[in-house]
């Protein structure tokens, strides 16, 4: 039935066509990938059902979309266990930078130095290997955001939080006590988790905020009740995160006051909390708020998605961030930080692998690819494309918003969100969804107009189901 | 001069033996690994030295030991950037399995299945790979702790200890409400990092112990006062660890008395602190306690180090552990979980990566190298070996103890260990310390009787520096 269904629509998604295609955009990165969704079956379709019931005796598998078969799919496309091809504007929560099978990367693989690095995981705090300081100096000094000259990577996109969070903790306590040594009340103390060794200071994060899932993230974030509840937090503030309203242009005085509602809050809690509890950083997410200071998440944001390698370069801002961290697209999690923000002793940032070579080889080859393919251009044409289309289909209220083809909308409800990404799945298009209604577009740097046609065509289908 | 001093030392080294090699334990597992260090340079070396200075710009390398040269190190030995060759009996803190190089490894590399993993990162909660299940089951039910049927991965050692904490607590909560729905104050109230919703409950751990250096498992470790001064930590408790004496059968009365005054303690804060900060977990780390309650850390004593693949597998533990965690020399991050604590929402135990099938496949490959050269009786011997012949170079209060081959000991003071290591190290032995005045030995699985002799002999040459 409802394989009919998408063999029909596919049909009529692939004929009609929204504008012409530019020279620059039309010639496709990935020669051989696909042209367009292929469907063979509903998603998730009969195989991945069957791995997926495999796979829920050893761990909770609802969370899934569907089974990939990576090893088919290519480019823009993802393959599923049933073979189905689909266009992928989600990659993977946002973590695929160019592309499936990208031919840099397979390369790469069969490099020596690549594959000595797979077979003798280093402890990089320890034993650096040899070309260690060549790939952080090719991976992320590189990239390194403007005034920010060192970078501590780790595992994951939480784990770079958390060190940054430490990072901004130790140079507070160290400004507190005027840079002295530690005093050996605070040394003994903070072996029993109390103060003065283990100080009450804090991170002033904003509402909605998502910045991970381990303690002192799962602190800071505050995106969904069930991320949160159960488990144990540190007291520390939230600021109002000012909702705009979209487009922009038509909504200047409502948005002026909430900016300005959010900002005079920050500096209420920085100001009221300076004796009993300081605040140590405010941590902001580059696509929710233009209030910048002392510490950017650029987990999701960064790494060309939003059109620059920073989301918060676009901003021309005054004075640079202390600390940016990274993770996701970028393979290699960690953060940069401000030279004076480094730890006085050694040991304070520390832990056994501290970060991987072969990630930060994948970064460099990640680079080399935005460069040699003029990537971040691409994301800004493709991305001012779409956000000049999306309101054609989209009702006034649905507030499209986004940086390069970082995009989001909103539906009416989270079920009519829910819905559309299903019925738009089940035409081969695999997108996302964040918040309790919006759509998150979070397409590879590789995503190009005629991806885009496809999109947006197969959501117009979509959404006349809606009714 | 050291170099002169380090080359006439070689000829003492590997001039002198001990005991016989039995026939099982001088078959090398490495047949092209050098039979015995050669020093070329002090270590750190020239060449070390000069690509520190130039890491130095970007990370604190003052905790790096020497720069290491993957490419040319084999079996138990690593070579540095100076072109020393050393035995290593610290190997990459205690996370390098299977021997550097090791051709299995390499031979994993090169498979398809590795190199699509490797280009295509899966977020394993959304599209887990088509061979997702088959890793899982290879890598990780294969060796699964008794009474353990779940698993979850991570990326790391601190984020398996955070989520197993977190995994502890929704399972404590639930009960606490009587396994209902959350109210709607819960789920308020934890947005804003309050209770009920973000309850005041607790992690009991020891003195000493060390889980990682993030917010939650920070304040479950003791180790160091310089991990945790200037951190923000939970007001969690900590119980005393029992300073055993050795050789057990010579302090029995001391011994059985210190155990059972951290067992009282446990059962005092356990009881004293049910209404007020409820304990969620005891967490134990297995090579220092057999206290195992409900919740193992296995990060640095699993795979294989003791004899037994798990340390506490040696214990016959009356019941088993709630959840076991690992990383390190298994390469892939996680924990075990018995079925009951699994949550019973979705996205509870979620993040964008969720593992990795990289590291998963080599865990797997680890456990075909264990089993194929009958790793774990190696261990066995070895550590047997090591543990009667220790002794006899050291004095009485050295307190010798280990399991399997997972060894350590004490010298006078913490100047006379770091004078010991160093020592070693220019005679070609890698060896690390820990706690404030111990030495341990953290060897391969593939670390075997000659090289036993050959650290031996380094020792008790280095010793003798001593006076």
């Amino acid at each position: 039935m409802l394989r009919v269904a998408a063999q029909r629509t596919r049909q009529v998604v692939w004929t009609h066509h929204r504008g012409l295609a530019t020279a620059n955009s039309s010639r496709p990165f990935f020669p051989d990938e696909p042209t367009h969704p292929a469907m063979k079956t509903a998603v998730p379709g009969p195989q991945s059902k069957a791995i997926l019931n495999r796979l829920n005796q050893y761990q909770d598998t609802r969370s899934v979309f569907f089974v990939a078969d990576f090893e088919k799919s290519k480019g823009n496309y993802i393959v599923d266990a049933d073979g189905n091809t689909m266009l992928d504007v989600f990659a993977q929560i946002a973590s695929i930078p160019v592309g499936y099978n990208n031919p840099a990367f397979l390369a790469l693989s069969k490099e020596s130095a690549f594959q000595t690095a797979l077979a003798n995981r280093a402890a990089l705090g320890v034993n650096p290997n040899k070309d260690w300081v060549d790939n952080v100096e090719n991976a992320f000094m590189r990239v390194a955001p403007k005034g920010l000259d060192q970078v501590f990577t780790v595992m994951c996109g939480s784990c770079a939080n958390e060190n940054a969070f430490k990072t901004a903790f130790m140079y507070k306590a160290a400004k507190q006590r005027g840079e002295k040594e530690f005093t050996l009340d605070e040394l003994s103390s903070c072996m029993n988790n109390q103060a003065p060794g283990s100080p009450d200071l804090s991170i002033l994060s904003f509402s909605q905020a998502f910045h991970g899932r381990l303690f002192g993230s799962l602190t800071a974030t505050a995106s969904k009740a069930i991320h949160k509840v159960d488990i144990p937090a540190f007291n520390w503030p939230k600021a109002p995160f000012p909702l705009l309203k979209y487009p922009l242009a038509d909504h200047q005085d409502h948005n002026q006051k909430v900016e300005q509602a959010s900002l005079k809050e920050v500096e209420r809690l920085i100001v009221e909390k300076a004796r009993q509890q300081p605040v140590a950083a405010v941590v902001v997410e580059p696509i929710q708020s233009e209030g910048g200071d002392n510490h950017v998440d650029e987990v999701q944001t960064g790494v060309g998605g939003t059109g620059t390698f920073w989301a918060h370069e676009a901003w021309n801002l005054p004075e640079s961030p202390d600390i940016v961290t990274f993770s996701k697209k970028f393979q290699a999690a960690g953060f940069f930080l401000n030279g004076r923000l480094r730890p006085t002793q050694p040991y304070r940032l520390y832990n056994t692998w501290m970060g991987d070579p072969v990630r930060a080889m994948q970064a460099a080859t990640i680079i080399n690819e935005i460069e040699s393919k003029d990537l971040l251009n691409n994301v800004k044409q493709v991305g001012a494309y779409l956000q000049s289309q999306l309101p054609t289909l989209l009702n006034k209220n649905a507030s499209v918003r986004g940086q390069g083809s970082f995009i989001a909308f909103d539906l009416e409800t989270g079920a009519h969100r829910d819905k559309l990404l299903t019925d738009m799945r089940q035409r081969g298009v695999n997108v996302g969804g964040c918040g309790d209604r919006t759509v998150r577009l979070r397409p590879m740097l590789t995503f190009q107009k005629h991806h885009a046609d496809i999109f947006l065509n197969t959501m117009e289908d979509a959404l006349k189901l809606q009714k």
